[in-house]
């Protein structure tokens, strides 16, 4: 079974047409495109996950509602500010955006899906948004737009991610295409990420929510930058049926194949997320094996990849595994200190609870690559759990402290 | 009601001897002294409190048994190494630790406590250090060894941090005096932090540890830098009896005045180990009001005071509340976001979950202060909670790059 990757991202799986225009949200940056349509003239299933902050953006509230539409045909998306603790005037606003798309393309309301990234709490200047969409899109919109996409969503991001992989299902070609924006406020259970997906392949809704939510969970949930989830997360998934096969049964081996390729390019576009962390110099993946469960495993991973000291002595090259040693302690799991071993990329750092005797020279080493493992065996059950995480640098501060 | 602040530290309370000396723990520090001994020459009451780390240091270990002995007469701590992560050997060398003080003193082992704070995961060259308490400490106790005390407990802090109180009990003078260390791993339920308090009011052991259990929730684990837990941390608790005074009683007038006290006492050290954080600018206290209960409340002020964007932000003296919006949101508590009021210093900055009509100058203004307040109002109950915090500055990394 394979997957061949191919370009062209949202748009690479047939029908989808998509754009980007500048609207004039980021108003010190005119030659930036800050706004991103993604249409489907034919009808799709939608599936879409959403940030479990309780202090939601409005965009991703009228997107909850209006993903719900058994119809939904286009994703209008801005970068530079975030329609957040806007109050009603901010879900006005975003209703707005809904509505000017659906004048354009002819659609009702509700068929429409909106998300925003950027700044929280200042108010999106509508009227630029109405008219640039009205004026532009029309024009705007192609069949090679995935790219201009991955670029207008862009906030703090230093490169675009987007990919398309294409593989056979039946013996019918099926794409499946994705863009993504990340960089700050990246942890577990999503952060300031926005992704959208596109597939041609013929699907059931629920069905297709169901892969999703799995794909999310094991590709956007299993990254931290800075362990602060953001009010828009917002992953989005369309179906539009063209490849042509028999729509996808449960456990059938199509839809298997359409998972593993579907989480491909899920676990491809977080991977990029991660890589492109504000001020990153490292990226590590941090693996825990034999906890004494699934949930205590994904603490520990959590504690180790979230950890402000951790993440600072990789930065310096430092392979300060008491501090590993500390988090795992206060995760909240359960540990028995003297059974516990840890690993950099296989090399043996701790044993039973203790320093290796690994020279310290030899981790020094390994710490000072740009991307390692560190791998936590805690030899008392079957729980596993991975992260990729980054270090934490002067950079990432320096980027932070004002906008 | 009214506590005098004096000099003396831990020695300020009557009957107390205390001293340090070098023992070369501190390989690159000969001047610098790295062992302090605490000697009650009559009888105590001690109480305790310890890390809730799963990964506990050996001396934490030792001392939690220890400290149930009827009569505890001394502690003794060294810096430069945490002995932790050092599995059997490590427990042998707390244990000849205290076997060292125990025959300079000519006491019973299980009477002395023991404490490290430092590196984790280097053996402790304890053969140095037994021939150092032996041949030192007979020479280096005294009745004005308090600050002594302060000096050699140090690791990254950058000064001593002491404190002594008088007041009345009865017309008794009771004294309480304490010393702290802290600087990195500042979270709550303590961290690399050690405190040990000295008083010479009668009181009985129960009683006792209930007083410096309430103490330390009010204080100690208010308190957070990096939200690292240490180790280590121990708050240790000596009571001679020598004011006095009639024995404490529960619900006393007398109970509740040393309580006070107590509280001043670990109030002080708590703020003084904040305001030595690594590589701090800003020193910021968290308190939110009105959450639908005390457990939320605490979810929301720690969520804030340990969130890397918000630090970010008061590094740079910006007034990011859209940060403070999206931790609380984050949480886990129960929040409405059109209810959420935010203050800096008592000035709105949010309203209602949205912008206030504060000019943004004047919260930057406030912001750009080396103290200041933060005060979310959840308008949902009566759930109380407060934090002290610092800034996360691209001093702190660096200092935590390699030691």
């Amino acid at each position: 079974m394979s997957f061949n990757e191919i370009s062209g991202g949202v748009t690479a799986p047939q029908g989808f047409l998509a754009g980007s225009i500048y609207c004039g949200v980021k108003a010190n940056n005119p030659d930036r495109p800050d706004l991103a349509l993604i249409y489907s003239p034919q009808r799709t299933a939608a599936a879409a996950t959403f940030t479990t902050n309780r202090v939601k953006a409005a965009p991703v509230r009228v997107s909850q509602l209006n993903v719900r539409s058994p119809d939904v045909r286009a994703i209008i998306a801005n970068s530079g500010n975030a329609n957040a603790c806007t109050g009603l005037r901010g879900i006005e606003t975003a209703k707005r955006m809904t509505c000017a798309v659906a004048r354009v393309l002819e659609l009702k309301e509700r068929q429409v899906l909106v998300c925003s990234t950027g700044r929280i709490g200042v108010p999106l200047p509508i009227e630029k948004l109405e008219a640039a969409i009205v004026q532009g899109f029309p024009v705007a919109l192609s069949r090679q737009g995935g790219g201009h996409v991955a670029k207008a969503i862009m906030t703090s991001d230093t490169f675009p991610k987007e990919i398309a992989v294409e593989f056979e299902i039946d013996g019918h070609s099926v794409r499946i295409g994705g863009v993504a924006k990340g960089a700050g406020m990246i942890d577990p259970n999503m952060a300031t990420m926005l992704s959208f997906l596109t597939t041609d392949v013929a699907i059931e809704k629920a069905l297709l929510q169901r892969a999703l939510s799995v794909a999310v969970e094991h590709s956007f949930n299993r990254i931290t930058v800075d362990g602060d989830m953001s009010t828009n997360d917002t992953v989005i998934l369309l179906a539009n049926g063209l490849a042509g096969n028999k729509p996808l049964r449960p456990s059938s081996s199509g839809l298997k194949h359409f998972q593993r390729a579907l989480e491909q390019v899920t676990q491809n576009l977080a991977r990029m997320i991660v890589e492109d962390g504000e001020g990153v110099t490292k990226f590590v993946e941090v693996c825990v094996n034999r906890a004494a469960n699934y949930s205590d495993a994904r603490k520990i991973a959590e504690a180790v990849a979230k950890s402000c000291l951790v993440k600072c002595a990789w930065f310096g090259g430092d392979p300060n595994w008491g501090r590993i040693m500390d988090a795992i302690g206060y995760s909240g799991a359960k540990v028995r200190e003297e059974l516990i071993d840890i690993y950099y990329d296989g090399v043996i750092a701790v044993k039973g609870g203790m320093a290796s005797r690994t020279p310290f020279a030899k981790l020094q080493e390994l710490v000072s690559t740009p991307c390692f493992t560190v791998t936590i065996e805690l030899h008392l059950g079957a729980g596993e759990y991975r992260v990729l995480t980054t270090d934490l640098s002067t950079e990432y501060v320096k980027l932070n402290t004002g906008e």
